[in-house]
């Protein structure tokens, strides 16, 4: 024990309010950053929900924080900083404290998973880990709680937003080399990209999830892997004739008695809910006889999304779980809303239908997008797509429209949802 | 108080184990009936990882049981009856007696439901309902607890498998009615689709996640909806020359500092994460700027799909939620699995080549799905897609025709990954 257990007890809180949830943060990276900005924006709202405000109480980087003091001060230790050692000694060190952890490192817990699961369960722990794996994508919660109940069979997952990504270039016919250069300019690959590329980060996340999936210890040296680093653009050619898709594929699965854990490249057919994943992307999909399939997805990196699914797990450990429902807040319904519009219109084929139906619109402020015309004896159909607008006024317009002689039978509308984020 | 308070200690186990985990059973109708059985299967396995035997200690229906006895016995009231009548009433006794509860009524909980928060807040009682929406996809739990942190933007939901099985048989070119009549066929449908295919059921089910998402109160009667009654199959038709999929989409988002929910039919482009969604299939999209955007799908009914949801939660409600991770089992690992190949050779264009290369395959039991062979001057390049086969007969097949003189370069092999359960 440090002696600087007199200095945790002066940071309380002066009030009689709640003291603070302190959190000791080891790692001050790209995510440690983002993580630490996040729960600052953060603070408020989850006191409100839960009672207690978390705080930042000590930072340990290489050059800064002394690791017993900040260990005396927090109720709750955060782990950003990668790497083996010392970030299993200082794990170690906190759950022997009676610490709980939320860790984000998946080549520790791919390794040394065992000793400290098995440690935190001796000292009561609680031990967290959504971002260890997917992100943002809430895989190991869904695993661990959702699923506790359900024998799963199969899990496969796009676990690597790398290597998602450099092959969604290939697909779109770039080579090996240049999808990769070009990953390196996004940002999405490190200069060294060895560790993604050869299927290692993923064989370590899929080993995380075997573990959580069938519950028997999987390290990373049990993952067989294979990387992306052989593949050519005559592969993706082909692959569409045949009518498949390319990922990096990792498969858990129960098989002949026991468990199969491994990363390889892979086709999967054009119906298969990992082949329209994307970019940077990853996904998850969990088989079981009982529910048939789930599949997760979501940004698989990112500092601000990994930060989120590190908060994540620390309002986790600061409620425990399962909690009665938060007290309703009071926000207005509203009513009116903007939107894009699919509009049908059967019409009489003359002269100046398509000028009296674009002024109807004009004179509602919608603006059209796409028209598709397609004449059938006396009679036409026009189909219209619109940029987003107000109900109210699409509303408005269609029953001038309506009222035209030439319109033979109601005016359809359907709206049109258009993807803003990726 | 009821009386039998005495059969309640009479029925605790004898032995010094711990007490069994007793279950109260309200309804026992497709649902009903398959979460006991699913209960009854699985309650070794979860004894073993949270020390108590989950048993129903008791079941209501129509015909037979005593609510208030079962209430006495009961840790745990499971509400599975439906309507708002006398599940309302049952569950607020129940929450005032300090039972938690596991709860799939859709219908109450978006027309009572802020009664119920406020009784279970106040007495310090879980009430978890991950089943009232999207069936066995966890968004309830997700957006409770994984993203409680999280200033939640949008939600995009398909949240009614019988009008996305109807719009999926649309869209391959069946008429409205043909479609509602296979769906009813197919058991998607019931006999009286109106709740269904009006968009209410959609409704009630976006009242609650937006409750979860927003923190503010919606009831039913706040959610505009539209069905797809009028939808026509020429609609489908135009869509598809514009690029565009059709679904019926709940929304829920936060709007010019309010809220707005609604339910309606929809456009969506090729790449929105909905579009590929299909039959009775949900699938849910929660928008925010820290996660971008996270989509969960999975089977929305069935039986024993819902019933799964509401053992997690019954699961949830024994341990409170989080907890150290559970001891680990011992399970041999697999190294020599079945995959379908694809399998690319450079070779010499001349007679014999394929004779060879098939013998080859078929010595060591590789059957051929599909080939692709193109000519290119004197080499020719040979794809296969072969059917599942262990590795190591692969691997062997693979060694044998890399040995041929007619093979110009290394023979490539990568995985096939078929879709067996959708």
């Amino acid at each position: 024990m440090s002696p600087s257990g007199s200095s945790a007890s002066s940071a309380q809180a002066p009030s009689d309010a709640a003291p603070p949830f302190k959190v000791g943060l080891l790692g001050h990276g790209t995510v440690g950053g983002a993580f630490a900005q996040l729960l600052d924006e953060r603070a408020d709202e989850i006191e409100r929900f839960n009672g207690r405000r978390p705080v930042i109480s000590g930072v340990l980087t290489r050059s800064r924080g002394d690791f017993q003091q900040i260990l005396a001060e927090a109720d709750c230790l955060v782990e950003l900083m990668g790497g083996l050692e010392p970030a299993r000694e200082h794990l170690l060190a906190a759950i022997r404290a009676g610490k709980h952890i939320v860790c984000a490192n998946k080549q520790l817990l791919s390794q040394h998973g065992e000793e400290l699961f098995e440690t935190a369960r001796e000292r009561g722990v609680l031990l967290r880990f959504e971002a260890a794996v997917a992100g943002a994508v809430p895989v190991v919660r869904v695993l661990e709680e959702s699923l506790s109940a359900t024998p799963i069979e199969r899990i496969h997952g796009i676990v690597n937003g790398t290597t998602n990504f450099i092959l969604s270039e290939m697909s779109a016919g770039s080579s090996y080399e240049e999808a990769l250069a070009q990953a390196q300019r996004s940002g999405y690959a490190e200069a060294d990209p060895s560790d993604d590329v050869s299927g290692r980060d993923a064989a370590a996340k899929m080993a995380i999830l075997a573990r959580l999936a069938f519950g028997t210890p999987v390290h990373l040296d049990d993952v067989r892997y294979e990387g992306i680093e052989n593949l050519k653009r005559e592969d993706m050619q082909f692959a569409r004739e045949l009518g498949l898709g390319l990922k990096l594929i990792g498969t858990a699965e129960r098989l002949q008695g026991g468990v199969s854990v491994r990363v390889h490249p892979a086709f999967l057919y054009g119906g298969h809910p990992l082949a329209s994943v994307m970019g940077p992307f990853n996904a998850v999909t969990v088989e079981a006889q009982d529910i048939t399939e789930i599949t997760l997805s979501g940004p698989g990196a990112g500092g601000r999304q990994t930060a989120s699914a590190v908060l994540g797990d620390v309002v986790s450990v600061m409620t425990g779980g399962a909690r009665p429902p938060a007290p309703p807040l009071s926000l207005p319904l509203i009513e009116d809303v903007e939107s894009a519009f699919y509009l049908y219109l059967d019409v009489a084929d003359h002269p100046g239908v398509l000028a009296a139906v674009t002024r109807a619109l004009g004179e509602q402020s919608v603006s059209i997008k796409s028209v598709v015309q397609r004449g059938l004896g006396d009679n036409a159909r026009l189909v219209m797509v619109t940029h987003p607008v107000l109900e109210s006024s699409m509303r408005a317009a269609v029953e001038v429209m309506a009222g035209f002689d030439f319109v033979r039978s109601p005016p359809r509308t359907i709206r049109v949802i258009e993807e803003e984020f990726i």
